[in-house]
């Protein structure tokens, strides 16, 4: 029996390397779990990633599009953002919603929690499912100039499935909602019914 | 209409301002979309992350457990990897998953490609769907101290939706061959349908 409570891995000094206000990176100095020496870096993550899957009473999707700098390449994605040190999640989804989209969730429901990247950093991320949306105005930061499309479910989910959405939080978020869809007859405490029937027409 | 092939970013300055054999860190002075004076660190990956789903003739998956030190606790997870440069992820996929677990896949399909952290990182991941597997002997990095466990693939695809499997690559994973496992009878390219019906057994 494994003890799941053991780090196996020695540190034998730790300095920062690098800081800006959203990450931080720390340089290890290590003996593997085998005691051979090495190094670690680890990325620290100052937020916690959101995204939220906005499904309307049509069993549409709302996407934004955006040009992500580290890829260098233009993204469709879900609505997403970044928890402040100690903005609940739930709070940070319906603040990016609103601000990227002027959508306002009258259901939010926590579907997935995510280690996004965990031989690396240390960054979680949650995913919400928002229905009984109505709109206001949007109110984005003036770091993205964001495009927005809203398509059916089955288009969004296709998307995902043939590598046109490759943004991990979108896929995942997408898939774990079809399943939703799929189970939602049979899981009084999930989906409705009546607007998962219409989200799976053409899946 | 957005013209995608646009970046809207200025990049006034940038420097590497960290690097070790699995990432390096480069800090630019930036204006933003809005034109803002800002900064941005982007952290780049050398290696493609790598996941693979193994599914045996009995739909059970083949899950692997170990201390994941950015994280501080342990995971259980599907087989993963990291592909050298210029190494075709479903070589790495086929290494890491004889290496990790002994198993060898006689057929192994590309499912997903995911963006695991586009806000700060360009690290990309290629998910497999591995079965008619057949086992071998395992070799385990020394880096790795490595736990096995053969479950259902109910009770794998549960703990992802409940929280207990965390890893991005494993949630991604499990819902998509779900999915696939769900369409497999009107996919003749997919999922064997008599696996199919094994796999959906209990959900």
């Amino acid at each position: 029996m494994t003890d799941e409570s053991h780090d196996p891995w020695t540190t034998l000094s730790e300095r920062r390397v690098y800081e800006n206000p959203w990450i931080a990176v720390d340089h290890r100095e290590v003996l593997t779990p085998a005691g051979s020496p090495g190094v670690y870096g680890v990325v620290r993550f100052k937020r916690v990633a959101v995204g939220v899957v906005p499904i309307d009473a049509a069993g549409q999707v709302r996407l934004v599009g955006q040009w992500r700098v580290p890829l260098g390449r233009y993204s469709w994605e879900i609505p997403e953002g970044g928890a402040e040190p100690g903005e609940p999640p739930a709070v940070c989804a319906r603040r990016e919603l609103a601000e990227e989209t002027g959508l306002r969730a009258g259901c939010l429901q926590e579907i997935l929690r995510l280690d996004l990247s965990n031989s690396s950093t240390d960054e979680t991320a949650v995913l919400f499912l928002a229905t009984d949306l109505t709109l206001g105005p949007a109110a984005p930061e003036d770091t993205e100039a964001l495009a927005h499309r809203t398509i059916s479910f089955a288009a969004a989910l296709t998307q995902a499935l043939t590598g046109q959405i490759t943004d991990a939080l979108s896929v995942a978020g997408l898939l774990c909602v079809c399943h939703m869809a799929k189970t939602a007859p049979n899981s009084p405490a999930g989906l409705d019914p009546a607007l998962a029937k219409i989200m799976l027409r053409g899946l």
